[in-house]
């Protein structure tokens, strides 16, 4: 058995993993830490969790968590698992963490849009953990870099036709939609039920930072500089992400050659559920699985290829993919306690 | 393995029935049948069962579900189950039906808030599948009538108080609280979105069928005619049911006694959680599960106990609660298939 | 034109106040404060006002505020009222209070279940603004406590009943349910979004602060003491609230005589709807508006009436209500600026 | 008075006219049809408005219309106006069509995309109702084609910039959102509750018929063929629309010259409110009104500019801007019936 922790187990990321991990067959979960809620269970904070989870919260302590665990969920604001992580690594543990702190290869990139980072050196061996993406990385990683929710959901359609050139990469545009869980469990004013209720909107226009990341990443699969134009919305639900991008067709490419390169790069993958041509995917199909939804359509006027994407932002988009990164790091089935029938409503 | 069959796959019931039992460790799910949808996928139907459940949907025939299957479970409107449940118990199958069919043993009460029934000698037979108090009868019988989803949620903390003599048995209200799920799949005015966000109401106040139902259950547990007062409401919600409860409490009675009974009933139940005195059920906790959370508060003034009572409406009102039939029926784990780790939202 | 004041402007009733009295065709709004927000305008705070509320937010200050108007509403936490309202009667204003501080006659039940009074010597003259119960009296009044959304809901059903005697005062039990925004604005974990979502639940069982508000009004309306069995409900909705009310009926009494007694006191009350035996309200059909929608069912196996009441908890069970006694205080017509038609979804 | 008359006012655009007209200072609401509903109270469809709209609903004659009505709106499925408007405007009537039979210059097009024209003699006279953008083709008109929910959301953005060729007319991308009451009032499964509640989806990508619709009217104002790519979306709430556009900026064209081109079209219009560089619209802001709130921010690395816009769909998108263009095709103020107050939550 793997002996699993979480650092931060109590935010919607947090007590999500901790549902997978629970469930997990070849996963011990040994200790979960909390700032807040040191010494209660995690079911006086979920009470869903009531009988099922009963291990206390603990402080983080590196030497007690390195002690008792072989892998390392951080699931904090960004910030905080650059400060920690190094700790954990030099004590022998394979890290995930989920946050923005070890995304980026390049310091100053991440520092344009975080703040300095203190653990630079590690950047290097950070492996981006977009599973269908760099799985041998992965599986030899160290240390990952979980991605973004919205990174995930737009990355996992475009790379197939960006790196085999069958679309422009200039002109790429990502309209994205996510369920209020995104924003996290803190209370917020714009988070409230009546502000979301009924409520639909963009926001963080031309300035959210996920921009980078799934800039960098496209970058470095085209070999060159990629641009993206990318505006999240927030939708009155609590889990699901949709991505629509549009993107420039190659003169010389069709459908067939978008759903050969579909083909080619997830036929195999178990959780990238290809719809083709015409197919069109639904956040509720997806809700509370490690499943990617994707479908596409030409629009044959303009050579423009839409290509639709749902995740459940908080599984595949965080802890989901976190697990399956672990899988891949511990030589466990990919799928391992991740294979729950999906509920349909 | 039990080999499992499900007449009435592709209502709502009948997809969470698919869903626990594609999961369940000790069944291999054989058959499923449908009028509307023969020779499809149900993932044409419930596309979140994209290549999880690939098995087709066939139309019923008694013959080739009773060579197929050892256990089935009818999910259908009343009416039906009663003409073709004979037939299975004919051929050797056991039998739980989700529909009002079996659930009464009194064929004039059914007959007077449903229609004539057809199988009037298999009543005495049947067994009301409350699984947590009729354990015994359940695991020996052949047909289980399984209990509505409002009589669930209120004969489980209504019971023991009823038993044990803790509650006048006149004098009891039941004002209960349903998503939307229990309407079923079946396209309608009432249950568009658009006329259930921002509604809540009262519906078949005092003429709920129901409201028969518990009081024959509570009637023979009590022995003496109980009447009880039941109002149902739509929240507007997918799934979940609450269902708040107020009794007399008798005179010499008192809190310590009410968790004593509740303590002694349920104590070593696996799907009941006794959240004890102040404690308050949220539908939000049970979502998805077969657990019923149940808490109390007394009104010292009136000597009236506040009981509450929450569960998912599909699952343990429904589905969860035929499968846990089914593993008592079959001398399996009462758990078996039920235990996935709880969604927190 | 009647100079209306605002203190306590931007919360959820203080934005239903600006909303009703902004559109009112004999008054006009000359003041609104706020602590968090001066000098802002009302559309920086609720973009939903932009180019039709333009006025900017100011401090309060006693003087100003009494210089420029005729009426004031003060919509601020409880507490804070019984400090302004005195300066402000004395600067010859009339005040409708939203809180707490001015519904109860007898300081000492206040004191228990709030905090020391520091105007005791208001409550006397203060007149309890259930508007159609006490007409007389608020268009009378220099100052009103505008009740409570959920005494409002509840009130209104059972004064009738109990004035004329026609159900027995004990046993009354009132299963309340309520919108999110009556939790208020400040941002709260318990109103997030995601932990309301498919949520329901009771809250405060058996020590909500409106109990002792009712009570005292029933037993002043039934010349004895009136105690109650209070349970209330969040509902996974913006706005709305229903009371669900059980009495036990006198036995000389009749569907005839509870039909009779409503259209007695109501029948020719604008706000009222009544909708007789077997009329089931709907939070959704009041939504937005001042109507009282009322309903009733008899149990006759147990006599018992129940009782169903909708209102929207911001308008007739806090806003609107307090504009409907402005209308009384100052000689309107009552349905004033209150007579918008209403939405249907 | 105007005297108006509302054919098919059960639906969901209907009962939106219901309301308007009904709350309008200058037109009586003299004739209201409905083929499913003749002899019916609107109350007992719409029980929101009890004691509010009593007059009965009649079935559809011409000539009874056409005596009692001085203005007709037709809130009817495509097809059907067309075979009805030809004989009330013989009658001397006025009519507002909000279906799609009147907002087609050329009946082949209309032909394409939905069935053969029984009038298209009055295609050249119909005027097209965005109300802002055709005032006074739409003042001297007999009869208007009032625009669909997604054209007028979409188009009022673009407008000004294609007409001052700010932005390249090829690359328009439109992504487009709605909530589910514009799917209409007819029992559906893809409109129940359970189907999309916690459901994001695309719909109709590539294939819905407002599509066309918008590239006429673009086309018309740029002088040459315009193309779009537009892809709706199902948002899981009642009321609402926001259109997200993308534009190629021309090199020339800077953020300045954008926001004067608003300001020059828009500037004087009461419903549209321009929120400038970064600004940002919610549906939720513009729910119940007849306000249109564009925002825009400029993607410099791409000179693409980002176009939000945000309507409620059953009110400036259908039954709000009919009854602007009654205002204007009979010479009251514009804002006449459209002045409510909005509701911030």
């Amino acid at each position: 058995m793997i002996r699993a922790g979480i650092v931060g187990a109590t935010g919607y990321t947090g007590v999500e993993l901790v549902r997978i991990l629970s469930g997990h067959p070849d996963v011990t979960l040994t200790v979960m830490t909390s700032t807040q809620y040191v010494g209660k269970e995690m079911a006086e904070i979920y009470p869903a969790l009531r009988q099922v989870v009963q291990q206390p919260l603990e402080a983080f302590d590196p030497d007690r968590v390195g002690d008792r665990a072989d892998v390392v969920f951080t699931a904090l604001p960004h910030k905080l698992p650059m400060e920690i992580v190094p700790g954990l690594l030099d004590r022998g543990v394979k890290v995930i963490d989920l946050s923005a702190d070890f995304r980026f290869k390049d310091p100053v990139l991440y520092e344009r849009f975080y703040q300095p980072h203190t653990a630079p050196g590690l950047l290097e061996e950070a492996v981006y953990g977009l599973a269908e993406v760099f799985p041998e990385q992965v599986a030899s990683a160290r240390l990952v870099g979980n991605p973004g929710c919205y990174p995930t959901c737009a990355l996992l359609p475009l790379i197939p036709l960006i790196q085999t050139g069958l679309i422009d990469s200039r002109g790429i545009i990502i309209d994205a939609k996510s369920g209020v869980s995104g924003a996290g469990r803190a209370p917020s004013l714009k988070t409230l039920f009546c502000e979301v209720a009924e409520s639909f909107k963009p926001y963080n226009v031309g300035v959210h930072r996920h921009t980078p990341e799934m800039e960098a990443v496209l970058s470095r699969v085209a070999g060159r500089p990629v641009h993206i134009t990318f505006v999240p919305h927030l939708v009155p639900m609590s889990r699901g992400m949709m991505a629509t991008l549009y993107a420039p067709l190659k003169k010389d490419a069709g459908l067939g050659a978008v759903a050969r390169a579909f083909q080619e790069f997830y036929g195999e993958k178990p959780f990238i559920r290809l719809m083709g041509q015409g197919g069109i995917p639904d956040t509720l199909n997806v809700r509370g699985t490690n499943f990617c939804d994707i479908g596409f359509v030409l629009d044959p006027d303009a050579n423009r290829i839409i290509l639709m994407s749902a995740i459940d932002n908080l599984v595949k988009g965080a802890a989901g993919q976190a697990v399956q990164n672990m899988n891949l790091m511990c030589g466990l089935d990919e799928k391992a306690g991740l294979s729950g029938v999906p509920y349909s409503l």
